[in-house]
């Protein structure tokens, strides 16, 4: 390992789960670094139970982007990682870091952003806290969004160690659109037509398939490192293998045009309104069905299944007929994606 | 209002305020942005009651500094948060802004120190997030922490319109301690003896006094823009006056003597171990007397009490037999403590 932080490290791929794993985990004790956690409140209040805890710092350059800026960036992503883990998002924390000599008006843009993507999650930001630092020690604004969820109706938190081979793998949108509008607009690229991130609370897709939650075994919102990492932390996390399908999987053809052109490979672009659902197979017509009444859902489809060969491996069956093992992303493809 | 941020609009302070009342709270709902807030969770679950959910980023610099450095520092201050809310801090996350670059050693060091606190305060960080930006993007490490507390042994939360005329103002411990003590890292200063930070988990003293808890208005830390500046929020909150003497508010001499050197006032100056209480009169010597017995309120005194004259005013009554009137913190005096 090397004796400095690397940009890499916070890729979402394999160097920050390496950082994870063995520097940070061990000290804070934190298994999930980067899922909710599940807060134990039962014995402290009668009848308490447990709810749903999750941070996420946003650092995305640039701010404003195609399709959101920071501001409902940072109440969307945090809202996801709850309704992923089965649970109904009820309040944010909003930790403003921000740098002297931000213009007040796009200050405004972004606070006006959260207040909308929070009315339109259904969430209230209730706690808060204000830090400037100097022109040059931060870029713009950073904002960390730390949220709170329940788990209504009975609903158990929803773990990777539920899945079991023969569960279907299902897609809920297209993929890339998030990554490629970010590295677009940073870099001065304009697409025709243009590329808009995906941005979306997912909550109201995970509120649609709740329903069915007893035969849905763990969902996922592949954000940095793309549909390739959450295919493998799921793999190594349940400890069966997974198997997905290129020709099956959403790629929008401004994305496959674009990757092609930066020389990225779509599977391994963030995604802020995608969801990846393992779902028992006997339900997954049904899942689907639900899922294509929603508007953020009405692609949905199968794009693979777990098995118990490979175990801890993803295998992706390519469109030319042949196997290839899928890795993590390795390093800093796409830093300041989130 | 300036159509730019201002290093002053994290002070703590009058400028911090009106951003906060002018610009966030409309867009964002959140009354006390710096206060922790109570999640009102009944009805959600059967039992469930509410929660305490306070957050604060740290980007104090230098990063490590006599005393303690930013690991502990995020811990400890969102402890104290929800402490002195009546609350008892259970969990935490913690989303990491780390600079490339940054050496493992010390992020090493920053994690053990928060392992550490987290152990000392009886808390769990269950949740984090990793984010790396570029050379230059930030310095060295921001983190920020959120926390979670609970209200034990039907504990109400404490609330600054509980607050009566006739109550008493206790102070825990000296004041001015951590302020300066950053101050001369940053500038290569050195006192003899050293000025140390007096970073601590409030909840360790608060535990002690919550069996109090029904003759206790309102307590606060008065971290950035000191004590002066929470004063002036709980008059204007309360709609009551205060007045303190000056005489009994206990500043350590090494504070005093660096305070004339750099022409700082030490009410408003950062402190990150000491707590504000307001009580009922006829409990005052109990409340005291429990505080005594603990380290962190060995020195606990009264300093002064609430009046129905002059509401939302805070006057201080001085050395020399005169009365002035305290404002907050106007700007930015001490920016990047915390």
């Amino acid at each position: 390992m090397t004796d400095r932080i690397l940009l890499g490290h916070g890729s979402g791929g394999t160097l920050m789960h390496k950082l994870i794993r063995d520097v940070i985990a061990p000290r804070l004790g934190v298994a999930g670094f980067g899922d909710s956690a599940l807060c134990d409140l039962s014995g402290m209040i009668s009848g308490m139970n447990r709810i749903a805890f999750t941070t996420d710092s946003f650092v995305v350059s640039p701010i404003f982007f195609p399709g959101g800026n920071i501001g409902d960036l940072s109440v969307y992503g945090t809202v996801n990682d709850l309704a992923v883990a089965g649970a109904t998002p009820k309040y944010l924390s909003a930790g403003l870091i921000i740098e002297e000599g931000f213009p007040l008006a796009d200050f405004i843009s972004v606070l006006d952003s959260m207040a909308g993507a929070a009315l339109a999650a259904n969430v209230k930001v209730v706690a808060g806290d204000t830090k400037v630092v100097q022109k040059g020690s931060a870029e713009g604004i950073y904002i960390n969004t730390t949220g709170i969820g329940i788990f209504e109706h009975g609903i158990l938190p929803l773990v990777p160690s539920s899945i079991e081979p023969g569960d279907y793998i299902i897609q809920s949108a297209p993929i890339g659109l998030h990554g490629i509008s970010i590295i677009a607009q940073r870099n001065g690229i304009s697409f025709n037509p243009p590329i808009v991130s995906d941005l979306a609370p997912l909550n109201l897709l995970t509120g649609d398939m709740i329903s069915f939650a007893g035969s849905i075994a763990a969902m996922r919102d592949p954000t940095r490192g793309g549909l390739s990492t959450t295919l493998c932390e799921i793999a190594i996390e349940s400890g069966f293998g997974v198997e997905v399908h290129e020709e099956r999987i959403l790629v929008p053809p401004q994305v496959k045009g674009a990757c092609e052109l930066l020389g990225l490979d779509p599977m391994y672009v963030a995604n802020e309104g995608v969801l990846i659902a393992f779902v028992r197979r006997d339900m997954a017509t049904a899942i689907l069905s639900a899922m294509h009444g929603n508007d953020l859902g009405k692609d949905a489809l199968v794009i693979g299944e777990v098995t118990d060969s490979h175990p801890g491996r993803v295998i992706l069956h390519t469109l030319i007929g042949g196997k290839r093992i899928v890795d993590m992303l390795p390093g800093d493809m796409l830093p300041r994606i989130c």
